[in-house]
């Protein structure tokens, strides 16, 4: 059995946030590490000829209910943020910036992943995000310094075409060994890759 | 807890197949009643804007393989069609007409769903589905004059619009007291709308 996931993660789709605490808890339990690849949801879509399912006002209706209730399976605090879809560009450069760091990443997706999806923040507005990160111990000034610098801007650009070419079309996403799995809702397998059935 | 869950089918949906299996097997364990609704996909999605899945290439790719973890799952036997998509249109209006006959209506959801998702018969080629009818005790002849009746025609095309007007946007889906479920994923929350959930 492999002991490694990767999860293709971005922080603006409320799936990716129930499989961002869902995933932790599976890790856990198998006793897994955790790849962290951030990647633009955009720029998957634009690859791959896919769109987000609220775009189909049916489905997006359906999606409210439906994020309700996992968020009730996973026992995962959720809003729906009024501000959706939003912009996530500097978030997930941010992601990869403090993960080439090697400083504050785990901090950062925590903080990031609650104020689109507990707290209702506009994180896509940079003056919101700038009083966001400023009232939880992360120096504005230097995040904008940090997303700014090409060799971030270039890793996640290079992180999410190399997610299309090893067939990622959606997020989240999971691979292990090699094993392409997408949606929160297909946690269960990821979890039997990992040598642990999920049951309830 | 209701005791009634209604089925919107289309046969030519693999996911819808294997929903169609486990399906039952809920609606047996917690003693509800299943209400067949047949719909048209293909009128669900020109309504909604909606559209098969398999259209994104790489989402195709990936359910060649994710339809095959759902069969193991729910121990179905599946092999995906060679002829996909095969146009469903005189399947679904012979499924309305047997149920307004009340005569072998599981007989033929059986039987269709069996060629199209086990035997990879091309059910959409009159010719073929002639002989499949033939071969398993159903009179061809009578089943042509039986799609040609308006009134059958009638009712399908009356079902997938109600379908939609109630937010169908996709099959498999299931409704139990005016909740909507998309999904063979979503079973899960059929069952515990039904009063039982569902483990493993």
């Amino acid at each position: 059995m492999s002991t490694s996931v990767e999860f293709l993660f971005d922080f603006g789709s409320p799936y990716t946030y129930l499989a961002y605490h869902e995933l932790r808890r599976i890790a856990a339990r198998t006793e897994a590490s955790i790849v962290w690849t951030p990647i633009l949801l955009g720029g998957v879509f634009q690859a791959t000829g896919n769109h987000s399912p609220a775009q189909i006002p049916a489905k997006g209706q359906w999606m409210n209910e439906d994020l309700k209730r996992w968020a009730r399976r996973f026992g995962v605090p959720f809003r729906q943020n009024p501000h959706f879809p939003i912009n996530t560009l500097t978030l997930m450069r941010g992601a990869v910036g403090y993960q080439m760091r090697e400083l504050r990443f785990a901090d950062y997706l925590d903080l990031i992943f609650r104020g689109m999806w507990v707290e209702e923040r506009n994180l896509g507005d940079p003056a919101v995000l700038g009083a966001w990160l400023d009232g939880h111990g992360f120096d504005p000034e230097d995040f904008a310094k940090m997303v700014a610098d090409p060799a971030v801007k270039e890793r996640l650009k290079h992180h999410t075409e190399a997610a299309v070419a090893r067939g990622v079309f959606g997020a989240p996403s999971f691979i292990v060994s090699d094993e392409l799995f997408w949606g929160q809702d297909r946690l269960v397998f990821v979890a039997e890759a990992l040598g642990s059935p999920v049951t309830g």
